[in-house]
């Protein structure tokens, strides 16, 4: 960390250093050494997130406030799916010529703020030039007990905690430069370029829940990785789950072309957890959108039928290339 | 993380989550959920580094396996200035089309030697497509004193751990496409593809040294962070350190159009540490190559005349572009 080849971006590192400045007891040194120190006890959880230009987002689709504010989210996501706390995070962001220090202010200044929301804060990170905007978030947790996808166990409910299917909505009426301005394609429009992890249910699912994970890849696909981890069959209610879809959704889908339940099933972006738990633990807040069987993989049941859910992808849209955790 | 959108991604991770494999007491979950685990106590320092296509780098230059070796050491490079030891890494790829399997394979062999040979473990990263290959690898490192820049002492000596210069030159050997083949060329080559965080030599400073940087930028310019954190006037005597240059860097640097006291004091790209610290309490295979005293910036002794340094950086090709630390 820390370097600084040209005068500008001195000047660059001390504006943003400013900007990050907190007062957290888990940090022992923030910005401006060789590597920031933090203060830590216990178990850490820790992740990182990349958001690339061309094809996490498009920069016409939203503020560079924004930007920083749903890459940060995003990253959040995964220390929420954890059960854990996000203490600080670290930010290296990839920026092309002509994205100068007033770009990189307002970048940072939704990455703050999705950092205070959290309770969280940036500690450091990188800057380096290069052909297109990325930026690539570093987070660490606090977390008591993790909650993996391993462990969920046939009996247990199958909880949604958030919302699901309008931020993908959202994406795809910017994908195809929708006009529509009612309610619903606004609230769209916000749940993909403001979305939140779900801090709080994941820390409620701690002690609760056998399993859980986020799901930012639509419910099909993040499902089908909880029942590989714990070797289980995951049943999703498609009537359950179309009830814990927002109105909203359910107006805009024939517009896009998709059914509510397609853009929930596989339309990726909300950042809502996806969890297993036994019906007696139920945390308040959580929806039951199916259960935990003996077998494999993820099934849907509709009015009595059971089918295999879709082990692909459905795309929305040629631009959106994926990316992948390790 | 863990996020994996298509079949054949799913297969990548599975094949880096067996090269990544280990068994260090400080990983609690690695590879394969939504966040690593780690166990921790006491003080973490925390770092990130980002190696960019066409700006740190072109891939003509070295292995796949060379360039995860390189920007390993150059993010480890950071928690040595720490006097830290690296414990855990996460690591970011974004990759081009044509930029397969095999290739994402090789680059993590070599991210795997440079963590081996650092005593760390890889526990996790992220995925994505992009137009241009980049690497950032976040890493965390236990510390029981953070070496920091601020703390140098009018008195105290400056010490050079590890080589500087010779990494540039390999760089402007390749940047200038020359087939020079003698031993000091191959030696500079060397210096650039498979450089070495100067992990014992850190770990050495710790309780000795008052303050420390990697040089990651040329010595001057790194220099000047120590200068400004620690609000002392650094001196660096010339012939001193042009007795700390390799045979081969003098050797070379005629034929680059530099000398070899240009290339070490504005060159870059050698990780090398440098620290101020009591003449008594200098450790084995410390240089000293100056001196600490009241005042402000970075000085030369040049046979008993002072000049400041530069204050800029000579970039040895127009194709390097900067990266900067928050």
């Amino acid at each position: 960390m820390a370097r600084a080849r040209e005068v500008s971006e001195f000047a660059a590192i001390a504006r943003l250093a400013a900007l990050f400045r907190g007062q957290s007891p888990h940090v022992v040194l923030g910005i401006g050494d060789d590597a920031a120190v933090l203060r830590a006890a216990g178990r850490l959880v820790w992740t990182v997130d990349t958001a690339v230009e061309h094809v996490h987002f498009e920069r016409a689709w939203l503020t560079l406030a924004e930007l920083g504010w749903r890459s940060f989210q995003a990253a959040a996501s995964d220390v929420s799916a954890m059960a854990g706390a996000p203490v600080a995070a670290l930010s290296s962001v990839i920026f092309p010529a002509g994205f100068g220090a007033s770009e990189l202010s307002a970048l940072a200044r939704g990455q703050r703020a999705a950092a205070r929301t959290l309770g969280c804060q940036i500690v450091g990170g990188n800057l380096a030039r290069g052909g297109e905007l990325s930026i690539t978030t570093t987070l660490v947790g606090r977390v008591k007990r993790p909650l993996l996808r391993a462990g969920a166990q046939p009996g247990d409910e199958l909880w949604l905690c958030g919302e699901l299917g309008l931020a993908a909505a959202g994406l795809r009426l910017l994908q195809r430069g929708s006009r529509l301005q009612n309610a619903a394609a606004r609230r769209a429009l916000r749940a993909f370029r403001r979305p939140r992890a779900q801090l709080h249910a994941g820390l409620a699912l701690a002690g609760r829940a056998h399993a859980a994970i986020d799901i930012s890849d639509g419910l099909a696909g993040d499902a089908a990785h909880i029942a590989q981890a714990s070797a289980v069959r995951l049943l999703i209610d498609l009537a359950a789950l179309e009830a814990a879809l927002s109105p909203a959704l359910r107006r805009l889908a024939p517009h896009l072309g998709a059914s509510a339940l397609e853009l929930a099933l596989y339309g990726g972006e909300d950042y809502a957890l996806l969890a297993a738990g036994p019906k007696r633990a139920r945390p308040p807040g959580a929806r039951v959108i199916g259960s935990v069987g003996n077998g494999r993989g993820v099934w849907l049941a509709d009015a009595g039928k059971l089918r295999r859910a879709r082990p692909g992808f459905e795309h929305s849209g040629g631009r959106k290339r994926p990316g992948v955790g390790v």
